[in-house]
């Protein structure tokens, strides 16, 4: 028995940036764009970098499982608004992309290079080993930046059940 | 095309406590066991209730598609080296669940109370829209917790590509 591709990615994504986006809500609300420039530590990315690599990663999945060319953004988002907008837009990218493209992506071979040795993957591999963490650790890291400067945002909202 | 769901739970829990036990190690060998007690936000958990959350994230993940029943453990560790002892018991236990009970799980329905309100999964969907979401939101807050502690983790680390 088993679990679709394109379900174990595309909507994954989605989710994960819907929430994300009300996270967000909630912080322009509380704190303002001064949150944008917060992090946890000195050499770590900032809250609009963990939106920023969110968007990236999730954009570089899909890309690489459906074999379609990704959209550029510019990393040049300045306020909350502006975050959401990258979200939004990354939304519908993925949005965008053919269902049986990423059905198709499953055994695809991926390469990777990280600290200069080359990793092979599968589509699979590639989802559920890289894609998937490193995504949840930009929303849960951009969770983490709001409840270290004190946003009123709880476990359920992150788990996307807050209602 | 389609991945199963063995291969979307087990594997997957297994190789993010193996990141997060490495982690631990490396706080061991930087603070030691103060850091058991460090956490982002007063109303956060701490380091050792990140790890417990993840450890029973995982196992009832595993219970719940294998439709077997999961080990109890006390949340009563206070070192790291309990913490990594936890982590160790709980890969062992998912090692032990026969790979045809997660298979069959893909279509189970699970029911989860979040806020009073009864919600209704899959198998699949109770894996990809709470449990691996959930999973990595505890594995991501505790490197979050020694990052922000000046503990010498990095990304990679996290990735499990840190060599």
């Amino acid at each position: 028995m088993s679990i679709s591709t394109y379900d174990a990615s595309a909507p994954v994504f989605v989710r994960g940036f819907r929430v994300l986006s009300e996270l967000l809500a909630k912080a322009e609300a509380h704190g303002g764009d001064s949150l944008v420039e917060a992090r946890l530590a000195p050499d770590m990315l900032n809250l609009a970098g963990q939106v920023q690599r969110a968007s990236d990663t999730a954009k570089f999945a899909v890309a690489r499982l459906g074999d379609v060319q990704p959209p550029s953004f510019e990393d040049n988002e300045a306020t909350i608004a502006d975050l959401r907008k990258r979200i939004d837009a990354t939304v519908a990218w993925i949005q965008s992309v053919d269902r049986a493209a990423l059905e198709a992506g499953v055994t695809r071979e991926i390469s990777r290079k990280f600290k200069d040795t080359e990793h092979s993957f599968t589509g699979a591999s590639y989802l559920l080993t890289f894609a998937i963490p490193n995504f949840f650790f930009h929303v849960t890291t951009a969770y983490d930046i709001l409840r270290h400067n004190g946003v009123s945002v709880g476990k359920l909202d992150y788990l996307g059940f807050g209602g």
